[in-house]
């Protein structure tokens, strides 16, 4: 007899191209909870989210770099795609390379192709060494754009897998600035689906929230209060430019525990008091 | 009788060409003021800030824009280049024009090249014309570039007054996502020099500091409690990644006062108690 098992395939959508650093992410990340995916390849971070909220109702996002900082497009998307929740985080390490067409002598390297991330986090190597950067989609396409055009003046940053995908050799390897470089990605639902692999996926630990706090003095300070005194330990706060207000701030934060906990309803509910607006992010497992 | 008045010239280093926004923001700050100035054109950032403190001793450097946040480039260099000091502020609207040469019609626009803050300033426009952005030092340099290779399928975005000086037409104008942006510049200066020109300046009201809270529960919070409890108005925190820790962070912090109130001396003691490191990045007159 034949017994016929079903494991739902999930199209996951993420940024860049086959062989990026996304995709070895969500890839990783993938393996390590079983779940069955196939990865769509998207452009723009726009695209990126237009995407997990009317085609495939998932998505892995780099959301902050550990030299880098945070990847602000990514991260100001979250405030207008309000319909897509966190449900898990990935953590890659980063080595840039510097790949260029076998034969290459680095002293013949005028520009340098790569995604902007890339290209600051590797700032200081191509400032020394008088290379122009040049913005790229993503690390993977710069390396593969490299090998079609075949030219000894032009280089990528991307992966040691691009070099050998792409069959570049690497002129210098290792170039970012910071040696301890890595990428934190985020998988993310559309809230109003639900996934098989969801039950599997470990017990959330950590919480995302956006808030904006009302116009009253010491107003960042009165938010954080009930973190600090329910014994909330932060995790992460990123300030970006109100969308409306010139030289105003709305505030991204990340803290250990779920809204489960009493003392974080104790906490949401003084934010709730001193903010104009909060919303929940995500609530998800830590790496 | 001839009285002869010796008024100095004083050389300040900016990043970009003549006519960039950077350069017209500096000369309006000066003319303000009544400096009379040299400006002095780097193409990097670390060229700006190596230039200030090796060279002119004065420097002009744009911080942050209210759509896409932090210059964080420009704002990690006050960490490695702790000997200047901030001593002056000014705010310039910005208005971004796609520029092409006459005869262009929008469709033919394939590539457009800019700095990267003005590509992210005007990401949604380029995402919808599905126009490829490319990082160029600067956007007066851009429009340049253009007016060179006098391609039908290549754009910049750049102000009116690049359009007007490289003949180019504006072919669609204001297309930054947000209507309401400008960009915050700081003079800066290496501390140990003097300058005619600063007894003339107005009287500070405003300090810029950097610090790193102790690993100690709710850091963020303490290091904050100070400046709540003596009424003193916060105006930006950022947080930055640490140069050596993963994941952990500094802050930049924007405050009203300065040292010499002695609300801003208590807040700062206890500042000190929780952190490892408070720096001091300038006193000045907020715009």
């Amino acid at each position: 007899m034949l017994t016929a098992y079903f494991f739902h395939m999930h199209p996951i959508s993420y940024q860049g191209i086959a062989d990026s650093y996304s995709e070895q992410a969500l890839h990783e990340f993938c393996s390590k909870h079983a779940i069955n995916h196939t990865p769509v390849s998207t452009h723009f971070f726009e695209e990126l989210f237009e995407s997990i909220q009317n085609e495939t109702g998932l998505g892995f996002i780099p959301i902050e770099n550990s030299t880098a900082g945070t990847v602000i497009q990514a991260q100001d998307l979250f405030l207008q795609y309000s319909d897509l929740t966190i449900i898990g985080e990935y953590i890659l390490p980063i080595q840039h390379h510097l790949l260029a067409t076998p034969g290459t002598d680095i002293s013949q390297i005028k520009k340098v192709y790569s995604h902007p991330q890339a290209l600051s986090q590797c700032s200081v190597f191509l400032d020394t060494n008088n290379m122009q950067a040049i913005s790229f989609h993503d690390t993977a396409g710069a390396a593969k754009y490299i090998q079609k055009e075949n030219n000894p003046t032009i280089a990528a940053i991307a992966s040691k897998r691009a070099a050998t995908l792409y069959n570049l050799k690497i002129i210098s390897n290792t170039i970012q600035t910071n040696q301890n470089n890595a990428t934190r990605f985020l998988l993310t639902k559309h809230k109003n689906k639900t996934f098989d692999f969801e039950e599997g996926l470990p017990a959330p630990d950590k919480t995302s929230i956006v808030f904006s706090g009302k116009d009253i003095p010491a107003h960042l300070y009165k938010c954080l209060g009930g973190f600090a005194t329910n014994n909330i330990n932060l995790l992460r706060l990123e300030s970006r430019p109100h969308p409306t207000k010139q030289f105003d701030y709305i505030f991204y934060l990340d803290f250990e525990g779920t809204p489960q906990n009493q003392s974080v309803q104790n906490a949401f509910a003084e934010l709730d008091y001193f903010c104009d607006f909060v919303h929940i992010l995500g609530v998800y497992k830590a790496f």
